[in-house]
This record gives C-alpha cells, structure tokens and sequence, in this order.
C-alpha cells in the first residue's frame, strides 16, 4: 500500500483539478453561446454548435470531464474536512488512475476533432456573414478544452506513480 | 525496484507492440494511397490526403508512433536475444511509461482530429465525383490509427503499473 500522500500534494491536486473545471465550464459556455449567421444564395442560416458534429462531441467530452472533476473535487474536500475515505486507500488509487486515464483520453479526443473540423472547414464559409467569428470561437473553446486536458494528463500522470504495483 | 517481467508479459508486450505496428502501417498505406477527383462547375480537381489539414495531421501521428512502436519492439528483440538492456531497468521503466503515455495521447489525438474532420466534411462534398470514397478510405485509415491507439493505451496501463514508484 501505497503512504498516504502529503497535505501539500494534496492541494496541488485540488488545484489541478479546480483548474480543469474551470477551463471546462469557460470552454462549454463559448462553445453553447456560439452563434454565426450563414449566407448562402441570399439566404440567411442560423449557425449553432450543434450544425457541426465536432463541436456537439466536443460539449459531450467537456460534460463528461466536467461531472468526473466536479466527482473528484467533491471527494478530495470530503476527506480534506473529515478526514476519512468513502472507498479503501487501493480502491481509492485505483479509481483515481483509471479516472484521470480515461477522462484525459476523452477531453484529448473531444479537443483534437474539434480542431480538426474547424481548422479544414474554417477556409470553406470563410467570407459568408460571420461564419469566421464563429470558427474562431470554436478554436478558443477548443483550446480550453485543450488546457483542461493538459491538467488530467498531468494528474494522470502523478496517479499513475501513486499507484500500487501488480506486475 | 520492479522484479523483472515474465516471459509471458514480455511476449504480450511484444504482440501488442506488433500490432500497433502493423496497424499503423496499414493505416498510413490507406492514407498516402488515397485520391479522389472532385468536380466543381464542370472543372475537374484531384484531392489528396494532402488537401485535408487533419489527415496531414494524422500522417504525422501515424510515423510518430511507428518509429516508437519500431524502436520499442528492436530494443525487446535485443533483449530477448541478448538478455541485456540498452538502459537501467528503472531508466527503461520510465522511458516504457513516458513514451507509451505520449505516444498514445498523439495516436489518439491523430485519429480524433481525423473522424472530426471526416464526419463534417464529408456531407458538404457528397455528390461531386468520387469523394465519398475518399472521406470513406479515410475513416477506415482513422480507424485503423484507433485501433492502435487502444494497443497503445493497453500497454501504457501495463507500464504504469510496472512503474516504480516516487510518491
């Protein structure tokens, strides 16, 4: 079993995790209040985030991380003012490598493909109303999804040393 | 320190390592392989994986991770061969951990940033020429690059656990 970790390590995490919260809810916010005005043939279309595919995954990603920090946050308070676990010490470390693995991998993922559209469709609607705005508000969100995902990786990372050895 | 790995995880390792590779290779033939001829106002233009923003990206990512998945399947070869390592057994540890952690984020973000692009584009095109077999050549490329992505992120549990530990 691994020792229990230190007062200041374990503030360092709170505050990685605090951190990725608050880049998720500044990234979700841009991203659900991004709307763009599309003209096509003289016609006028209201753009949302839910028109590109991209965009809906990467709210699903930034929910999804959002719930799992917001889980962990609560949980590292708990034990802060009490004292005491809702799970054993392994199970703990376990929960917490497994966790950070998985949610980094889901925040990468949702960044990258939000990235990836716009960065090839940006150059397609460029000039037709405020399709740029729009796009470019999407790479802004992108990139806090991206600094969220930089704290997992780092917290996956710290997780992954406190883990307890099997093999 | 970690006692030294079994025979049969060192074989696991080394299947899996394989696989990425191959994976990767197929991914990257379909890729570089793939064109299409896009027809715009009767003017007739050919696309390659170049003209896509994120499947230069993604060929990116695919030789990254092939040129890792190769060096870590010689230095395994070396080592059962040999019976010895090119570093410490702390240092390759680490450098297992390190690399298996990266290299998986960069397969991931590759394969993300490719389905994103696909997913998006692929309708504005529908219809003009042959490019719907082009974005599909891609999803099966992007798709392959996942697949050894989910080897990868395998082996990076696999190495945690195997790490020594700080904390």
């Amino acid at each position: 079993m691994a020792p229990p970790p230190s007062a200041a390590s374990r503030i360092g995490v709170l505050l990685l995790r605090s951190l990725t919260f608050a880049c998720l809810v500044i990234s979700l916010i841009l991203l659900t209040t991004d709307t763009a005005t599309l003209e096509v043939d003289l016609l006028e279309f209201k753009v949302r985030f839910k028109d590109v595919y991209a965009y809906r995954y990467m709210v699903a990603t930034t929910v999804m991380g959002m719930a799992y920090s917001l889980c962990q946050i609560v949980l590292t308070l708990y034990y802060i003012t009490t004292g005491n676990r809702l799970m054993s010490d392994d199970n703990n470390l376990q929960f917490d490598f497994y966790g950070d693995k998985v949610v980094s991998y889901v925040l990468l993922s949702g960044a990258a493909a939000a990235f990836g559209a716009t960065k090839d469709m940006k150059p397609l609607f460029s000039g037709s109303g405020d399709v740029d705005k729009f796009f470019n508000k999407g790479y802004a969100s992108a990139s806090l999804l991206l600094l969220g995902f930089v704290c997992t990786a780092m917290l996956s990372v710290y997780s992954s040393y406190a883990l307890p050895k099997k093999v």
